[in-house]
């Protein structure tokens, strides 16, 4: 076990978490996706593609009184999220299962939040890693536009879809969306200020009528340039990664 | 002429426009989208709803030996633009037209750069303004699909389609250029560090092949609120503003 998985801490040991030493490894993504989901206690939310299942303990940790379900594809990162959400004694509940062939009980479920932290790459256009299991998640075979369709399909009524994806998918993004969902939300995400955003945030609304609006850039180092070994986060982002604070989308 | 019209300074003196003193007025906004035009010397340049031709002059201003044409619908504001040219000496034509229906002599031409700052409104969606001119100008009766793809088929090979627009309208243009039109950069502009952006500039290139790339957020004001009567621009705003400088749109 010590040789092949960490144990890693999240929101400053609240969450710990089982991962492979190789292969994707969940790191400050899945963290800020928990911290903007606005669930209420009482809520479910389903994550799609949850591997070990970081943003979702993060966000049952959070919000007492959640139920979060989780669907993972890859039985080794699927039996990880089972471990943890033990360990951490949870109320996170997975499912080994592809995305697009989702076991009829969860076809049958609407959820009040779907979150996603979908590949960053198109396996396509990249070159291939040796890892399998960092392959799928970093560039898996289920096109964005079929994530963003099943989640859409598990949303109840004006329920939440919130994603975290690079910038330079967002048109892809929005087209998928486009006239299913309103009230969408993007927040960039940059890693020092002034600097291009990388990633950003989103999140829309079944039957939102709200328009379009991108909120404020989400920045994540102080300073202009990297000071050494000095962890340097913005104190926004200390309080989310360290304390389990919560991030406004909008503002 | 004192009554109905004022002649105002833009880049600080370099460019004086007459305008009507009711309706619309260009304020900052077509000077940003001038500033963001990359041209250089001896290229040519559309721009679709020219106005009393603020734009345009200042980017005639900065880039000595273009040639800008503009496109007015409505016939004051054509006049307007017209003496503006001859005022300013300027190399800009004045073409009296609907986008819509472009003159032969136009509808054959392919420029190097396409530049615009179609009406911000919907005008189905909006109450009527008392003024006709400010009324077209804010929340014209052109979609926008309809401008960008005017704005689309007038570009020559590698050629620069530039606009600058609502936030809230972001989806919507992305969703009339998918597929047209590559490389496209969107910066936001927003009044402060911290506030939401309500306005973008955005550049897409006629068979660019780079991927979507949002830029550094464009800050116009200085500090957290507006400090009484004090102008406050940023540092890079005066200097676009008062001096003529370029606006980099990338970074």
């Amino acid at each position: 076990m010590t040789e092949e998985f960490s144990c890693d801490d999240f929101l400053g040991g609240r969450v710990r978490a089982f991962q492979p030493r190789r292969g994707y490894r969940a790191g400050v993504d899945p963290v800020l996706l928990a911290a903007s989901i606005d669930a209420r206690p009482g809520q479910s939310i389903l994550e799609l593609g949850c591997g070990v299942g970081v943003a979702s303990l993060c966000l049952a940790n959070r919000v007492p009184g959640v139920s979060v379900t989780g669907v993972e594809m890859q039985p080794v990162y699927a039996a990880l999220a089972m471990l943890n959400a033990k360990e951490n004694n949870a109320a996170f509940h997975v499912v080994e299962a592809d995305l697009r062939k989702l076991p009829h009980e969860l076809r049958q479920r609407r959820f009040d939040h779907v979150m996603m932290n979908p590949p960053y790459f198109d396996r396509t256009a990249g070159t291939k890693s040796k890892d399998t299991g960092r392959d799928v998640a970093l560039g898996g075979d289920t096109p964005l536009a079929d994530w963003l369709d099943i989640g859409i399909r598990r949303l109840g009524p004006r329920a939440y879809l919130s994603l975290i994806q690079r910038t330079e998918r967002l048109p892809e993004v929005l087209a998928a969306l486009d006239g299913r969902l309103g009230s969408i939300v993007v927040k960039p995400i940059a890693g020092r200020e002034e600097r291009a955003p990388e990633l950003f945030l989103l999140r829309a609304r079944q039957e939102g009528r709200a328009a379009f609006q991108m909120a404020p850039t989400l920045v994540m180092h102080e300073g202009a340039t990297h000071q050494g070994d000095k962890e340097s986060y913005t104190p926004l982002v200390t309080r989310i990664l360290r304390s389990g604070a919560e991030l406004p989308v909008t503002s």
